[in-house]
């Protein structure tokens, strides 16, 4: 329906060379607010982060975060879906909510001129949505449909199973679906998501990202006066899940020409002090596109797949998998596990080369200004170091950083992180 | 693969209240060539388009278009599919090959720094591409799975089955999937690769625009140099399918929750002098989101969708459908079919009101320059001009056109357009 509402990525491109200069917003609604000056064009960009994802879903059923996120825009006491929309669309704003695995995300863009009556739009929905029963009845529907679906993805069922394995049975707000399932789904309540919202959307549980034409004191007090009547409450804290220690092999059955081949074992977190060196490590072997060993040796030198990938799982704050992943014809399906694993083998034994580690840098460094560039990466950028509690220079030093990787602290770093390659965990999905 | 490439969708913001000023494009490579310079972002900005989709494979096995577009830059006499990505990685610059039912488009984005290079690169894939079969059956593999993810798309199938029924069993081309099937795709060879690539990507059979930090000469000189190579041929000739004219009823029955219900008439075309009466009127009954008579009587009150659009299919070179389509539980599928047929009665009987009219018109003028304002929104216009003739002024005369259309306008498109309401076909797909 947001067609032709303001286009939500904005690029700010005369930012590439120079220095982002983040600073930490003063504002009485709470202490975790970052801001972004920008001049090129006349928009205010303002992300609210609440820990209220799928992982936070103590005491409640699977799929309530998603019901709150999908219906926070849908009725307050004094508006329905329709008038809110239409003041939104009159306004050439947009007012976007999306539930992840750990946050529930309000992600506001608006033109300088109509921020006032945008951010009244904000304040009424973060303290007066009331979930119409009707509108609950609607997309509970939706969602049953969006969950059968999901179900006919090979990918979503390998990173489900990988999940489900990787952190046990009983942990399931670790490996369930955001949307839940259609059992979870019939029996959350109107009244539930009532709890829910007045639980989870409390200042103390918020966190503000902002990229703006106006200025850092014009932008706090507008969040003063806007923001001041949001309930109160308490930071959720998270519980995170233990995986399971022992490595696993699934096959899932189904009727398609190509296996899905998945790949996984522990990841490292966004905090460790190996970050750096694991980038460098991962864009070497699976994640850099056509450049990569996997691409290398999976594709180019035998043609067995599209495309294979490696990846971590950065944005997770709690453990995460490192994945690698990739389609290939049901009769390949073994033949690829092994080039992988003999791929893993190969990096933690014989390590990387310096030309590697050239082109690594050389890629990440140059194309991480052009990965700032728009407004809503800049903006997730901002949230994310909140999240982890990186220094407000992160940014700046990201590529210095990147640049003082050593070929040994590849290297090693290799060999510690596969030293235990048996641990590797595999999920097919297909016709193997 | 292209995820750390150049963003593709560059905002132009500050031509918002500015007409735009498009030239013709003179040069030795073809007349059909249109030009906007812009001065925000140093990028260039060029769109190819040739007569050569679907409709187009006369004597190709279905499917040939698709995989021709899929592998255009998947390898030349010089060079493999990783030497070109690697070398468009290090420009940060794009080359996008795109295949729809009537054209193949390539979008190439670079920095004006780059443009050089990135043109050789493209001169390249004009003239040199080889196809390498290895190349053709990693694709051939995964195009099978997108085959069959699309079977279980309910939106897919009820499209799929309205235009075979609207075209006829025999029009094949007009209702296939642009991916062919698993038995069509079976049969191509990289031969026939091969010569619907001599045959397709010729001068004669293609049009330029252009949206570009570099002046028009700059621009006119590059394409001279490096298109000088192109094939020569001639400019594909469109055998326009003829619907058929009887309406239709169909279900294809899916175990999910809720059934897809699509209404589809026949539509008029772009060029039709109907065109911005029909635009207005499409909005008020099922264009405009939630402002829309459809949304307020099948969704604000009655509750029994989520969303209901109707569109009109104004992209084709040939006759393409009115559709009116959503999604609703299963039993209720019937009952959203009278909802619409009343409301297309109603609004062909009794027409609207100045309060709608004004409405629309607010919006579709207000919105209009956003819609203009990314950089491939205008090439996409650029390029629709010349596939309908439309005059260098369509755009910045496409706001005083619809505020010309008047009550009575409206009214009697409507009445002419729904008189023969009993023509309107209906598909279901879903559990009814």
């Amino acid at each position: 329906m947001n067609k032709y509402l303001l286009v939500l990525s904005t690029i700010l491109f005369a930012n590439i060379a120079n220095a982002v200069n983040i600073e930490k917003l003063d504002t009485k609604i709470t202490t975790r607010g970052l801001f972004v000056q920008q001049q090129e064009i006349p928009t205010v960009n303002i992300l609210l982060s609440f820990k209220a994802g799928t992982i936070f879903e103590n005491g409640y059923d699977h799929g309530t975060a998603n019901l709150v996120a999908n219906l926070l825009t849908s009725g307050t006491t004094d508006k329905t879906a329709q008038q809110i929309q239409q003041e939104l669309e009159k306004l050439a704003s947009n007012i976007g909510v999306y539930s992840s695995r750990d946050d529930i995300k309000i992600e506001i863009t608006s033109l300088t001129e109509n921020i006032e009556p945008t951010l009244k739009i904000l304040e009424e929905i973060l303290t007066k949505s009331n979930f119409p029963d009707r509108e609950v009845k609607i997309l509970r529907s939706s969602v049953y449909q969006a969950i059968r679906q999901q179900q006919e993805s090979p990918t979503f069922l390998a990173t489900f199973k990988a999940r489900k394995e990787f952190y046990g049975e009983d942990n399931v707000k670790a490996y369930i679906s955001n949307f839940g399932t259609e059992k979870s789904v019939d029996l959350i309540t109107q009244q539930d998501l009532l709890n829910y919202y007045d639980e989870y959307f409390t200042r103390e549980n918020m966190t503000i990202s902002v990229v703006s034409a106006l200025g850092k004191k014009t932008i706090e007090s507008l969040l003063d006066k806007y923001l001041a009547n949001m309930k109160s409450g308490s930071a959720k804290q998270l519980i995170k899940p233990i995986p399971v220690t022992k490595a696993n092999r699934a096959i899932i059955e189904k009727d398609v020409p190509q296996t899905t081949v998945m790949l996984y074992s522990p990841a490292i977190s966004r905090t460790d002090s190996d970050y750096y060196k694991s980038v460098v490590f991962n864009y070497i072997l699976g994640g850099g596109g056509f450049s990569s060993r996997l691409m290398e040796e999976i594709r180019e030198k035998r043609g067995l797949t599209y495309g294979v990938r490696s990846a971590f799982e950065y944005d997770l704050p709690y453990p995460g998998i490192f994945t690698v992943m990739l389609q290939t014809s049901n009769k390949n399906a073994y033949k690829t596990e092994s080039l992988i694993r003999q791929e893993l083998v190969k990096i933690a034994d014989k390590g990387i080369t310096a030309s590697e580690l050239q082109n690594a840098k050389d890629f990440l460094t140059g194309s991480f200004p052009i990965r700032l560039r728009t407004s809503d990466k800049l903006l997730g950028n901002l949230d994310m170091m909140q999240e982890f509690n990186l220094s407000l220079e992160y940014l700046n030093r990201w590529t210095e950083n990147i640049g003082d990787v050593t070929l040994e602290d590849v290297n090693s770093f290799a060999r510690k992180f596969l030293a235990d390659e048996v641990s590797v965990s595999r999920v097919f999905v297909g016709g193997v």
